[in-house]
């Protein structure tokens, strides 16, 4: 067994283009989309007024240019990223160890949200049984999508201790294999593709520019550290974002600290990102050539992005995927960087819509 | 001056290309999108449960397959497709009047919604002073979207009578001159280039295939006799669909009596789909030729389809943009013709989504 050190050294940008070689077939290559409209709102000085109560208050606003290209992942299969990594890892399990195995042990996963439909699916296509060990306590739609592709959906209690040890019975009574959700190789590496493709639609796009950052939310890490990974030897800085609520950045502390924070307790709107970073996506995160920094955002902030992407821009998002947008927004210390740095031309700037899995009411509860 | 049945010989396919020509450098192709989900619940026979307590009570469900192609005139500037009709209209106005009259007169409207979005932006960008008379029970949202475009904002009482009392004191005292919503020579060719556009695109995307038909909502009906006028030497049918709501699906009511019928007073939830079909619009609109039928669905039908493309499709429609697709999802009629018409293979429909403009508080009204 390797150390997770030791497994980071292996994570190269020529592992994520063996990725997408894999799962290409698997994913949509989601849109990257331009908006003048939030270009502009980025790129005007936040007010004075709007700074008092924040850390910011007293200083005087940054004068940033922004030009955006939003990513969307809300718009990839089973609507997240998710997808591109549980594809991956599947199509590597049974590489490594044969269909005839796979098939016959099938995989599980404890998960309340994207990444369970994400296996679902990609069990489902690849037929191989899947076993999804969910908190009961999920909503029943993510419980019934996850059920539409054909997976066993098995009850748990919600903490973390209790879905392992559902997860630890159905592999003694299975023998399925383990496909973890975020701190694992394949995973990073599947989740990495989002940076290859967005690069190349950059390009397609914009011609003569340079993608000066990228920046995603960070959860358990395996979106942020598979696209540090890609851009590991090019000139774009990658960023992380997380929600401020309740201590869900425990990124950010970990790398004030110098040290990860291996437990976070939060009820944050952002449901995708109440999970510690794990030790794998740690190794990439916390390595400041790949991930240049990790910012946090309140409640009050996603919010207001939230309500900006669908008002403005007319695409559905989930909380989790808007707190790299609310960071270029309202974020004094990133805002600033980018006038520093950028100057009058400005940065471009690669933001990751991770995904789009809300409802209706849930909406209506956010803002009615 | 001449009827409105002489009018419309004029509206032809080659007016809506000439349309096309001058109105391209201002407006968004806007995305042909698909929907894979979509199309397998289109294609899924209604349960004959949930036909109970409608006109097709005791019905077998029909049977039919539906390719779906949604034209996302939501992503449209300004939100809607009324910003075609705009650009259009004022273009000409400014070839036929020339630039120094119509700079020096100005132009004005009345609307409570995009078209005086659409007129402001249109009258921005041509450098062409604009007076809008909006009611002023109008969302706040509204007024601050229409005066962004540096518009001038006159207030008026609700009732149609009232809104036209207003433009009347607007142009004796400016000489600025009418652009009238949708029924307008002009403003029905700009509209009209939504249904080149898409042909288009269906072309570029399926190569081999025919588009079977087309449906867009009902108000004034602008869109939909534009539509029709580009499609009338074609193979390709064209539908149109209104709320049922308080007598909302006027359209519908007027070609079952053979008559336009000319006042309506509804408060549906599809409020841009309010207004009577207009009378060079009617002439279109009830020649069998040109439209092959309208149909009407239910408020509920009309939030059920809502909240399948936000949460599926992950897109924001307002509720006028959807009625074309409820009617393909609930309307027995149209599901029969399909069934009967386009057989095992099925039909390729076009949907228009006829503009985004909600807020997140209006989607919480309607959900929560």
């Amino acid at each position: 067994m390797t150390t997770p050190a030791e497994r980071a050294q292996l994570l190269t940008p020529a592992a994520v283009e063996a990725a997408y070689g894999l799962i290409q077939p698997y994913v949509h290559r989601t849109p990257l989309l331009t908006c003048k409209t939030l270009d502009s709102i980025a790129s005007t000085p936040q007010s004075p007024e709007s700074l008092v109560g924040t850390p910011f208050e007293g200083q005087t606003p940054a004068r940033p240019k922004f030009r955006l290209f939003f990513k969307c992942e809300n718009l990839q299969r089973i609507g997240a990223f998710k997808a591109r990594g549980a594809f991956h890892a599947l199509l590597r399990l049974i590489e490594e160890r044969g269909e005839e195995e796979v098939k016959r042990r099938g995989v599980t996963t404890h998960s309340s949200g994207n990444h369970a439909q994400a296996l679902a699916l990609a069990a489902s296509t690849l037929h191989i049984p899947a076993h999804i060990v969910m908190p009961s306590i999920s909503t029943s739609s993510k419980i019934a999508g996850t059920r539409s592709y054909g997976a066993e959906v098995i009850f748990s209690g919600s903490t973390s201790v209790e879905r392992e040890a559902v997860v630890a019975e159905v592999q003694a009574k299975t023998g399925a294999i383990l496909i973890p959700p975020y701190d694992d190789f394949n995973i990073i590496c599947g989740q990495g593709t989002t940076a290859l493709e967005l690069e190349a639609q950059y390009t397609e796009q914009v011609r003569s520019g340079t993608l000066d950052a990228v920046i995603t939310p960070v959860g358990g890490g395996g979106l942020n550290s598979g696209v540090a990974t890609f851009f590991s030897a090019k000139s774009t800085r990658v960023f992380g974002a997380e929600p401020a609520f309740e201590g869900a950045d425990d990124c950010r502390r970990g790398l004030q600290a110098g040290e990860r924070v291996p437990k976070v307790s939060t009820l944050t709107i952002a449901d995708g990102l109440r999970t510690p970073v794990g030790l794998l996506n740690w190794e990439v995160i916390s390595n400041k050539r790949k991930v240049e920094g990790v910012f946090a955002v309140t409640e009050e902030q996603i919010k207001a992005t939230m309500r900006l992407v669908l008002e403005r821009m007319k695409v559905v998002v989930e909380p989790s995927a808007v707190v790299g947008l609310a960071v270029c927004l309202f974020d004094e210390d990133f805002r600033k960087r980018v006038e520093q740095e950028g100057g009058e031309k400005g940065w471009d700037v690669a933001v990751v819509f991770s995904g789009g899995n809300t409802t209706v009411e849930a909406i209506a509860k956010l803002f009615g």
